[in-house]
């Protein structure tokens, strides 16, 4: 068997997957270990809706902005913050739940991603491929009327998973030095930003994309292209009202 | 070696560590290897804040209500939702940031919520203990102010890391079926409610904490004693105001 430190370090997102399945006793054993996450006083406030229906992936897929991964995957995961169960719980035990706060919608939030993250790590330990798409808190809403959730409920990201059938090159990533601050945040002088962002800027693929969009750097295709201020705005309008309607926002 | 599967079934949270050093050359493995969990657009819009000094854990603690394993590990990792750093980045480079709204708040703490997970994956796969304090959404405000953290950066998640000098019992989770959903979410019945939270209702210890708070039932321990409505509503509305003082908050 391979280490793990190397998987790990080798890991790279798969976005094409072949057609063996995942079955269920897999999946199974994957949810497992992600359940065996740290969770706050052990509440387990979150859950997991397991989408495999054909039908149901194609109209997810236009959610996620129509990423191939969704219906290409065998498996598609959404991974919600969740209070409705315990609040159940709650008020059939004589107890008056206090859940409906921003506070408790973070809770939920942390809890359901780190058991997304150790479903992605024992998958990917298994042999099989993983792909995240960060686009369930852009359209949250349409995601909570299509999978029918509930009040105290928040689809906060959503995993692909499958058999491999590509090795993409692996991507880079800043050095070390770029993201930790020991003891105290060390602010990033003009040098440090140059030093840290000059192997990604001068990636071939990097130099493509500036090209490509008629642009005259790297940042330009973040701010100007792919992840833009209107949409940004756009979307935590939208964010922030879902948090409202699932009853979040309570003073 | 063990099989990894074991491990991640077989973990337990560690609050009580040897006084055996975790050295730079091992932290910063685990720090790569949580670097290597995947990130938005791959822009790693997270930060990692390590405290090793004896002081700064001691001025750390009482933001973390005092829990002893902020100054007993030898490592209190921060872990931040960080535009700051990108931010620098487009400003340099000609580039206009639309990342001050809640979207792009969501989307570091996502991020750095993928990292910290993986780093604590790891460093328990190596045999280390650790431990996450969900207080630090509590007081952000404080640990922000402490560990000097800019405008663009909020932190949103701790854990403590050592080598582990106690094997507490492994304490029970909800059965599997309790939290999947297959192709839509099923709402609980109070009969299911009742299967899922029967053995949590059960355990010795559960039974104890209802009669040491002079509750009724365990629910209650939890709604009136550890997760009171009127500390969420409170801290809800600081972590917004934090939210909105470190730039995230625009419309």
């Amino acid at each position: 068997m391979t280490n793990f430190s190397d998987i790990l370090l080798d890991r790279r997102t798969i976005r094409k997957y072949s057609s063996e399945p995942v079955d269920d006793k897999l999946l199974n054993e994957l949810i497992v270990m992600g359940c065996r996450a740290s969770t706050t006083g052990n509440m387990q406030v979150y859950s997991i809706i397991i989408t495999r229906d054909e039908q149901k992936k194609k109209d997810l897929a236009p959610m996620h902005f129509n990423q191939k991964m969704i219906t290409e995957a065998p498996v598609v995961l959404t991974f919600c913050a969740d209070f409705n169960r315990l609040n159940k719980w709650c008020f059939l035990r004589k107890a008056e739940p206090g859940y409906d706060n921003f506070l408790s919608f973070m809770t939920g939030a942390i809890d359901a991603l780190l058991v997304a993250q150790t479903v992605c790590i024992a998958a990917e330990l298994k042999g099989l491929g993983i792909c995240y798409l960060g686009t369930t808190i852009y359209n949250a809403h349409k995601i909570i009327d299509l999978l029918k959730i509930p009040r105290g409920v928040v689809p906060v990201t959503t995993v692909t998973i499958g058999w491999p059938s590509e090795k993409p090159e692996q991507v880079e990533r800043l050095l070390l030095e770029a993201v930790i601050h020991k003891e105290s945040y060390r602010d990033y002088t003009g040098e440090d930003i140059k030093k840290y962002y000059k192997a990604k800027e001068e990636r071939q693929d990097s130099q493509q994309f500036v090209n490509e969009n008629n642009k005259e750097t790297l940042a330009q295709v973040f701010t100007d292209v792919r992840y833009k201020k209107e949409d940004n705005v756009y979307f935590s309008k939208i964010l922030l009202q879902v948090l409202k309607d699932q009853g979040f926002m309570e003073q």
